[in-house]
């Protein structure tokens, strides 16, 4: 998703690729197995901060002191626990929470006010805060280890940690997401590095969703909580279905302006533009790495009245276990399809929508139309897999991430927890 | 789910049980095998109809068709084929619709308009109109050959049709569901027969639904519209989620008369009970019947402050693929559970809420207690699982019916077209 045109491209590196970025993960024993499972991301300087969160009714207990501790729109640093969600365990949640905070602060010198906290794992059962707050704490010690080396010069990068901080997040992820970009402005060069998490489920209920972004542009907490706001509506969001949501889902951005560089003008407008790039490239990430995916989807709706109509559809298909069954039975039963778009609660009239499994137009003003079926299989045996629908009433168009319904799936899902 | 205190009772039969029905069901060649794929039910005399309809915004053709018979509330007729949904195939399926209507009734000597029509299959493809018609032709000979036994004394029911028609709207269902009841009324005996098909997906985009229901009691047409829809909603609607409804979702009921009775007072209080006692029973058919389901799931929700939020919380809960796959794997994962509570768009505290499996409690003011995991292991086990939540802020409740989410799910549906 690196846009030549618009000037940024993919480097190395993930979450610490900004200046001033440093990050750590260690194996902190609160998985079962021998993984990593605690992270750390530290800014050597104060950062402008912003979150979105669930929309769940039920939240973890780390959301609502990371909310409280954003309300200055200020942070150092972040600390994530896989393993665990830390939900719905009374007071011991909240005070494991801000326990997290205490020790990541104690030990990079900064308040707890400025540590934002989050988790991801299983519900209702108390976290081995023991385990979490060692593995802060040796995290601390690694991440403490980049800095000083930073600064001796010994060492030009924390990437190595950044990539440990990567896997860390992971539940039932098998693909590590992290990427980072460099945008050429016009007073120099700065960076956006990220890291997020999700696999578990997509649609219906997507498992917990984390992503974390750094930059070290200048830009102010409100022009933050905006941008992020806008990136996620247009990437995270559309890999799950509207309300369908876990309770510990999260993203972040900390902005912390190590390159002296405040982006203004077509600078400004890059910089927001490759925000959501990057967003969208995890979330693709993200279906693509759904829980026993096979195939990766992705549904362009066209011609809507409205956007919000657009992206209800879009979703609807995407989420939609008729439609994932058939894409992993490499099914041209667009009927499901059409179905799917049905029940989103959007405006359309059936009669005018076109349907295209890739290149190939599959239904015409709502009815089938004669389709080779060789080409169709041919069509659905990649691996990505684009369904276009034009709704021929309006100019909206949105897209939406999805990934087929496996018997894999099942067998993730049916023992999880135990 | 008779009920002996309210006098009503389980008798042998079908949608033909009550005064004045007949039913048969033949092979017409629509599906791929050799099986009943037209049903017929028809009333000796005219009857006063009534029909709910799915809310998806695709609706099939014979559906706009109904409706348009069922304006002046009489009905003598309903024709059903499986192995097509004729949905979604332009003016075709208008006419194809209309066809069936018009052969029906030209057999069985009623006007087209008196005659309502249900198909449920694939979407997309022109129904085999010749097969179809002259599965009717069959049909109607055999429909009144019972007829006319029935008037010369030589048989006494059209139970055998009825089965076959019970039979011939069936699609991916493994059981027949058909059922019918006597209920005493003060001044004599009326009857109430049903069939059912559901099966395909329950939630969250569930194939067709279809219900049938006969009387021989006589209701104004208004009255058997209340009456359903109040029925509907507590019960078919309730193994379903809000709007994920299939093009072809429909359920009728004829009243003819033809037991004298117009039931009053407490029994006509009675005769409503029993019908919505009738489509619950037919609705959790339909949910253990659910495609690849091994296990029944039953989820109360108490104590909410009004019925929508009751029935959101249960809906979404049956409906959560999370929880399907847990019950599939016998997990006692109640952090599911109260996650589905969390995004059903409904209100509550989650900090009030109860959850139990079974009799066990597993959570309690919204956080997890220790419980014998042998003990839930033991309740999972059971093919009927009863999960219920008390919110502790109202006094309303609700019950939904589903199933879990298995292997042999993914199986079926990958593969259910070609």
């Amino acid at each position: 998703m690196e846009n030549a045109e618009k000037g940024w491209k993919l480097i190395n590196g993930g979450i610490a690729a900004p200046k001033g970025f440093y990050a750590a993960g260690v194996k902190a024993g609160i998985k079962a197995k021998d993984k990593y499972d605690v992270a750390l991301i530290f800014s050597d300087v104060q950062a402008h901060a912003a979150g979105v969160y669930t929309r769940n009714l039920v939240k973890a207990h780390p959301l609502y002191l990371t909310q409280r501790h954003l309300e200055n729109g200020l942070a150092r640093a972040i600390v994530v626990n896989s393993g665990n969600a830390n939900a719905c365990v009374g007071e011991f949640g909240d005070k494991a929470a801000f326990s997290m905070a205490e020790v990541a602060g104690l030990y990079l010198a900064v308040p707890p006010e400025d540590v934002l906290v989050a988790s991801t794992g299983v519900i209702g059962v108390e976290m081995p805060i023991d385990r979490v707050l060692n593995g802060i704490r040796v995290a601390s010690s690694e991440l403490l280890n980049d800095v000083v080396k930073g600064i001796r010069g010994q060492k030009e990068t924390s990437d190595d940690g950044a990539h440990r901080a990567a896997q860390a997040i992971m539940t039932t992820d098998t693909k590590v997401k992290e990427y980072a970009y460099e945008l050429p402005c016009s007073q120099g060069v700065i960076h956006l590095g990220a890291i997020a998490k999700g696999s578990g489920m997509i649609h219906p209920n997507m498992g917990t969703m984390l992503g974390f972004l750094t930059t070290d542009a200048d830009i102010p907490s409100e022009d933050l909580q905006r941008i992020l706001r806008e990136a996620v509506d247009e990437s995270f969001n559309m890999v799950t279905v509207d309300g369908d949501t876990s309770t510990n889902d999260m993203v972040l951005i900390l902005a912390n302006g190590a390159s002296g560089i405040t982006p203004s003008g077509e600078d400004r407008a890059n910089f927001e533009k490759m925000v959501k790039s990057m967003c969208v490239r995890l979330a693709q990430d993200i279906a693509r790495d759904g829980e026993g995916a096979s195939k990766f989807m992705e549904v362009t709706v066209s011609g809507a009245k409205t956007k919000e109509d657009a992206q209800k559809i879009a979703r609807s298909i995407c989420g939609s276990s008729l439609v994932k069954t058939a894409l992993f039975g490499e099914d041209a039963n667009w009927g499901r399809i059409i179905t799917a778009a049905g029940y989103a609660g959007a405006e359309f009239n059936p009669s005018l929508v076109d349907i295209l499994l890739g290149d190939l137009v599959v239904a015409q003003t709502g009815k089938g139309v004669a389709f080779s079926e060789d080409k169709a299989k041919g069509i659905l045996g990649f691996e990505d897999v684009h369904i276009s629908l034009n709704l021929h009433i309006g100019k909206e168009h949105a897209t939406a991430w999805g990934c087929d319904l496996t018997h894999e799936y099942v067998t993730i899902n049916g023992s999880y927890r135990t």
